[in-house]
């Protein structure tokens, strides 16, 4: 079976073109760490202080720094100022709306790890707070249908 | 609005525990550099060969050939001789069920990149074969409800 994404119109045959401006490329140029993965994890599970992050993602005090400097000059998380009481302001983190957006990013890669990494049973589960359903990330198109392997095509759009 | 997601359980509070087997974390480990997920793509746009790979997803042969080795090793693509005629067999490659298992990651990524690194626009497009409607990733629950920004919660397994 060839289930690999069909190509159409003047993106086939595929060796005549290159994926110079790819979107996926251009995502990882943004987020390309595992790091950076994990710290925005963080801030999807509620993390907003430096200490939270170091203690949690897994990464030093210095690379933690730079991964979250890299992320708000991304536009993924803004600082927003803090104050405990007895202490000095400080700096907190919090996602924007293109943060935000990389939830299904997130959800895909649990998934995927829960499945092959973990047997299909990983140690946590995302479920929806209404109904307490599990909740997956899934590839479905405009008319509502899901896409199963092999039902994709590439198509250009300028 | 807190739109984080909500801990339940063992889980609340989130500083009591530690995402020491997440499989965000270990889907990372697998699957960690720019690289590595440009090789899979092309393995989704068809790619088999080491020279397409090397063509289209803009590393250095010796780069090229350590990643697809890792892909190899992590059970995510796998070898299939071919021979041409007139030459001698050659090793290509193939996407195991494991590897297409990350196509939502991929198509997750790739609507994100259109929408904050394009305007909402990249340069192609996936559309479902059977329908031709665009294609994208979205998080659904079991119960068959999209899942939108604030409505997940996070739950034990164990």
């Amino acid at each position: 079976m060839d289930d690999t994404v069909r190509m159409t119109g003047v993106l086939d045959p595929r060796g005549d073109w290159e994926a110079t401006s790819c979107s996926i490329a251009r995502a990882l140029e943004v987020v390309s760490t595992r790091t950076a993965f994990l710290l925005l994890r963080e801030a999807f599970y509620g993390a907003t202080r430096f200490d939270e992050f170091v203690a949690r993602a897994g990464a030093s005090e210095p690379v933690t720094a730079a991964r979250l400097r890299e992320l708000v000059d991304a536009g993924l998380l803004v600082k927003e100022p803090y104050k405990e009481p007895g202490e000095r302001t400080r700096q907190g983190y919090r996602l924007t709306d293109k943060g935000h957006d990389l939830l299904p990013v997130l959800v895909a890669l649990m998934q995927w790890g829960d499945r092959w990494e973990h047997d299909d049973d990983g140690p946590v589960r995302l479920q929806h707070t209404s109904c307490g359903a599990s909740v997956h990330a899934e590839l479905r198109c405009e008319a509502g249908h899901r896409v199963g392997r092999g039902e994709l095509e590439l198509a250009y759009n300028r």
